[in-house]
């Protein structure tokens, strides 16, 4: 197991959850859930259970090193990783791969994003303990298929074969987001997968892979190769990030790879992407609320999920479908259905404090 | 002009302004109109134009003393007559009667609610002094009756005829609040007018009215003849104001009195009641919106009423018909024509801060 190692992805936004998630404070950082506690608070425990916290590493945006030191006091400042500007999943893979392997050249890890949520904790546990066996094992390289409950949309599919190796499927290829009907022709046919952007690999399987299927921006990080896990380490990462390509884990090396698994998992995933997405999770009781409020009055209201101050009064009558956010400085009021507009609305608005 | 005075009734507390107007911040001392002031320094400004700051008192709550004192830093303590309890306007209006008649035994005075508004200052002024000067030289009591725009069923009505004194007419009677179709009689007949509760008369006609009229009232407070203006007054009305019956002053004088007389005037006037009628007095533009705030975006908004605070941002789509009230502690959002539910919701709530 001491060759084990985790890597959270915390250096989003989350704009589809303003006005609650900004960019001085974003969504990883917010009990988004009501669970008392921060997502990538509750993605860190998740993992500290089985991995030794000074195996637990994070990457992010500069702007956030401070908040994350906050939220997981447990580590050490070198164990977060500081990305000088936002390149996408790509490059903070193979950045974090570099480190590892100048750490543990026979390091395995799980990357995973700090604002997803599992409902079915010991169920991803094995699934993860499993892959990181595999994956230490193998030059393969591993992600988490979430079992479709439904003909979503809004997620990316893959689609695995019969092959089978220690137990893991073969992959065959990675879809984008489906049209509905689409999305209804995988469900039923039952060997499509939710692609949960959960990766297991080692360091020197994933960094193989870059080295073949994105040799530039494998030669430009590999520059730095004797400075990893060293004091000059940021300063080569501040010179040379700025030039690198901004690119997806998954177009540079997934789409590309022909060693990638998966392992099927019915874990309760959500990847929390909406707040239609959050309050399909999350409303309860007959009239699908979902409130944070200890005090509230609400008379027919149905179907909305309403975030504010917690000690707020609410009093709302007469509201269906909508979401309510109130923060300090901004109150949303916004059909959910219609949802899709917010991030646009975010980006549009002159005074950037708001944002 | 030195005999004349003014007397701000000051003590309610404003229920159906929840959760704007509270308990310990009722509806007078906030900005409801959006003109920087609050009601009552607005009526206050209305009359110290023409009657010196000297001459203006206001009967009030003792919980209400130091935010009457903020408001008019002009007051000099002892001008602020303070209930130990709420008793309707009757006892208000007898008391302020007695300390005026020790202050000055020819005084004349105008009695203004501190939470309405008026447009046409100056036709008001006018109406005011010439009903000043009337009621200096006869023993009469003047309401000020406000020419009806349309068939309002949420005032009540004075009923005047063809008997003239001094350009002022007889009333004939008093009218409680109608149903539809009798405002709407009201209106077409022309000799019905809304009664806005501002009063003119003496100090001597008004006592003479309460000791014939609401003889034990007067019986009461005049056992303190001799204390009134002296520093024993409030020890005096601290001990007896509660034995004495809640009455207003127009079922304790005004329907049993027959020398009342009234100017029909067109001032603008509004008692801005209730949310929906401050909506009506200031709503904008074809979608007739108000909103307080400097930064908003509204999308398919009509026809509602949004307050916040003034650096909050406000982002609202689909809404029609609605209360918007955003209190640092309380958020409203509530349909405006069920706005009457809003008083008995209030008094439901178990938590008192709140209220």
């Amino acid at each position: 197991m001491e060759n084990n190692y985790v890597c959270i992805m915390a250096g989003g936004i989350g704009s589809r959850f303003w006005p609650a998630s900004r960019e001085q404070k974003p969504k990883q950082f917010l009990d988004i859930i009501g669970s008392g506690k921060s997502l990538i608070r509750m993605t860190f425990e998740r993992f500290a259970s089985y991995i030794p916290a000074s195996n637990i590493f994070v990457v992010t945006n500069k702007m956030y090193k401070q908040q994350v030191l906050e939220h997981l006091p447990e580590l050490d400042e070198s164990q977060v990783l500081v990305e000088p500007a936002r390149k996408n999943t790509g490059p903070a893979v193979a950045y974090f791969s570099m480190r590892l392997q100048a750490i543990n050249p026979n390091g395995v890890y799980v990357m995973a994003p700090a604002d997803h949520f599992i409902e079915k904790e010991e169920v991803f546990n094995t699934n993860i303990k499993k892959a990181l066996d595999f994956a230490s094992k193998e030059n393969v390289l591993l992600t988490l298929g979430i079992t479709p409950t439904r003909p979503d949309t809004g997620y990316g599919y893959i689609h695995y074969g019969d092959a089978n190796n220690n137990g893991f499927n073969k992959v065959q290829s990675f879809r984008e987001k489906p049209d509905l009907e689409t999305a209804q022709k995988y469900l039923d046919d039952g060997s499509y997968l939710w692609n949960a952007g959960i990766f297991v690999w080692s360091a020197k399987s994933i960094l193989y892979s870059f080295e073949v299927n994105a040799p530039e921006l494998y030669k430009k990080l590999n520059e730095g190769a004797d400075k990893y896990n060293t004091s000059e380490e940021q300063e080569f990462i501040d010179k040379n990030y700025n030039e690198i390509e901004s690119i997806s884990v998954d177009y540079a090396i997934l789409e590309k790879a022909n060693n990638i698994f998966t392992l099927p998992s019915d874990i309760g995933w959500s990847d929390i992407g909406t707040w239609a997405s959050l309050h399909a999770l999350t409303a309860e009781g007959e009239n699908k609320i979902q409130i944070n409020s200890e005090d509230a009055v609400l008379d027919e209201v149905e179907n909305c999920l309403i975030r504010v101050p917690k000690d707020k009064l609410v009093v709302i009558k007469g509201l269906e479908d909508f979401i309510v956010i109130d923060e300090e400085d901004v109150l949303l009021i916004y059909p959910k259905s219609q949802e899709q507009e917010i991030k646009a609305l975010r980006n549009g608005l002159n005074k950037k404090e708001f944002t």
